[in-house]
């Protein structure tokens, strides 16, 4: 982007998409008077997304306030081009300029992103078809086995430095904590994860259990330790394997972990225990009958199962920038859809808890452990780095707590199981926060 | 049926499906030796149903025992017609034979519906096309709102003291009870599912409910008891109706309660807290987006709903016996399909328990005190309907048990409702079996 030429663009009479798209050019001045056209855009844009308290800083400095009531928050763009982007794609566009330092933010990000969801969440309803088409969230990436490694190691392989960073201290948890009440800490709500889904599976001492995207290992330590289990966990990840690998060894757990780096398709043998915790959001629909198949052939007949997954109150596609910038192939199911993966074999679902806003208040605390440490984060990567994780942070928080996004944990079992709890009393009979954490 | 005339019925070369619903005709001898062709058509039945371990004894007294097994059940067929009416249509046979009294079991009869649930599941993968076609389950019946009244009124208004004889005294729900522990009577369980709905609903004084299909009101009266809240409770079943406004008169909660005689998709107003419990059986899916509608208006933002209903593992159509004799246009649908009414209207489902095991409990106690009570049964009706309700009651109590019908009960809000229950420990606090029972 420069400054330096100041070449005026004409906005064209009939402006089509490509138009949009590539107006101004490059060379135009992020100094220069903005047209009326302009402010008639970012207000249009504005009533399309459900006119939010936000105030727009221009280039120029000029402000444009929202109609009818107060600014509680306000958008700077930082040249001409960054309207015509965020205008042409907001979906994609909006993630990319505030990682670029191109849009930002007076106010609270979180709270601003949620106040945003919850108004293009009803506006988006009375969106004319163009718009509609316009702005559509294309469909996420391929999960196909060589897909998967590709997608998971653009992720998961950003090194265990960056993550130990801000993720709980002892297990390196990067998935939803079960918060028991409001005040936990990350601490003790990641373990309390752990100990809630071991009493969802009703693990006992020499049962068997087969972990399907196992992460940095902690459930899978913490069952062997906790519950005296052996646990057989599959990960695509070769820098968490590593790690897991090392801290199983340090604990003197094994003998009883085998992490086994492979696609959670290829597991073999028959188990008392079936767990997955934050994999499903990236196995992709087109692969449900496939999972499910596999439940079937590896849960003993009167085994227990459990997915915790990211889902949705309906279908609805992943957040463009997120399915870009963050989780190629990530697509959270609709409950509806989630289910397909039981009816498929007849597998009986037991039990669903919805943990939407345990997962705000986990994102809340990473988001927090993240500030404090974005100037080692810039050092280790750049400012765009942190500032997209920033992004990223605080958009999934507000989506949580928007209610665009649910945190579903199931837990199943054969459809012809007898043998199953009476009730569910005995999850809560002791808290599962640990005393001293 | 007449044993009188001594006509011999020949097996017709080509027997197409009209000649085996004709053959023989009423006017063939109960106690003539049955045809090769007989025998061979009870063990073709046999396998096809999947080979449980089952003796028959014909009309003449002849045995034909299972291939490779000792019987554990007997079934005596009176007549050679039972034998063609069963192998016709034997979802639709085996309940009227047994309820006509020709054909008899020896053995227990809740047992014998289990071990043949779960041998037809099996088998049935296997059937040939033409015989899947002949045996089909039919479409449930249509459950408009003319119809919905003739449906419900089919079942509902036997009669008070009908219902009084078998289920629990207190409050009449002849709804799935729930079991703390194994051990608890039907009198315990059925109060602590009360307390236990309340529980999930976190009621408090002064809120408002409203309950669609109210059955006998016993848990309308409950929540004004208990936790001092309003409740308009809606049903089309006059019987039930006056039992439940009197007994509220009786005791002194008719400020509390409104029982309404209208169909649950005429319920006006706003209310803290929706509730059903065992009416969605009888909805019919086709009315699922009218029912979510409805939720959708009826309840405040801040409020939860739960839902209590029969269902499946997958999608598959009702008994045919039962839909046919017992409950007109009835359908459990499947966890999937259940979705559905929540999807429509982007509602969070917060929780859903699976009580399977709790129904097959039920009704086993209703079958206890069916069997206790049922001269008084047959002096009311008569011995066919006596013998029609120990058959549905024993074949529900298998349906449960083998897995083919689960019961969910579903906790629900609006999606951008995020004055959620921190937890589920709050169900599980005290014990929800009141002391002295």
């Amino acid at each position: 982007m420069t400054r330096s030429t100041a070449q005026k663009t004409q906005y064209p009479e009939k402006a089509g998409k490509a138009h949009i798209l590539s107006l101004p050019t490059e060379n135009s001045r992020n100094d220069r008077e903005p047209h009326s056209y302009e402010r008639w855009l970012i207000s249009k844009l504005m009533r399309m997304v459900g006119s939010p308290p936000v105030r727009f800083k221009l280039w120029n400095g000029d402000l444009i306030e929202p109609d009818h009531q107060v600014a509680s928050y306000t958008l700077t763009l930082a040249d001409p081009k960054a309207l015509y982007t965020l205008v042409a794609n907001p979906n994609l566009a909006f993630g990319d300029l505030y990682s670029a330092g191109r849009l930002k933010l007076e106010g609270d990000l979180t709270e601003f992103m949620e106040t945003l969801y919850r108004s293009v969440h009803t506006a988006r309803q009375q969106w004319p078809k163009w718009l509609a088409t316009l702005w559509k969230t294309p469909n996420p990436r391929s999960s196909g086995i060589p897909e998967a490694k590709e997608n998971i190691h653009h992720h998961y392989d950003l090194g265990n430095d960056f993550y130990r960073l801000w993720l709980d201290q002892a297990e390196m948890q990067y998935t939803c904590a079960y918060y028991e009440d409001a005040d936990k800490t990350l601490e003790q709500a990641q373990q309390a994860k752990l100990e809630h889904v071991c009493r969802k599976l009703r693990l006992k001492p020499g049962m068997t259990v087969v972990e399907a995207g196992c992460g940095w290992g902690g459930l899978a330590r913490y069952m062997a330790r906790n519950y005296g289990v052996t646990v057989h966990a599959y990960n695509i990840s070769r820098e968490q394997l590593d790690y897991a690998r090392a801290e199983a060894r340090r604990q003197g757990l094994n003998k009883q972990i085998t992490y086994v780096e492979d696609d959670y398709r290829n597991i073999q043998g028959q188990y008392d225990a079936f767990v997955s915790i934050g994999m499903l959001e990236h196995v992709g629909k087109e692969n449900y009958s496939a999972l499910s198949d596999l439940i079937k052939r590896s849960l003993k007949p009167h085994g227990l199962g459990l997915l915790h997954s990211i889902g949705r109150n309906r279908p609805m596609l992943m957040n463009t920038w997120i399915e870009k910038r963050i989780f190629p192939g990530a697509y959270p199911p609709s409950i509806g859809e989630f289910m397909h993966i039981f009816e498929h074999n007849d597998l009986s679902v037991l039990d669903v808890e919805n943990l939407r806003l345990h997962y705000a208040q986990t994102l809340t605390h990473w988001m927090e452990n993240f500030l404090k440490r974005q100037s080692e984060v810039s050092r280790m990567y750049d400012e765009h780095f942190t500032r997209a994780w920033r992004f990223y942070l605080a958009g999934s928080a507000a989506a949580f707590r928007a209610g665009s996004l649910q945190l579903f944990q199931v837990v199943f079992s054969h459809g012809d199981n007898n043998q199953l709890p009476q009730s569910r009393q005995d999850l809560y009979t002791f808290p599962a926060t640990l005393e001293g954490l």
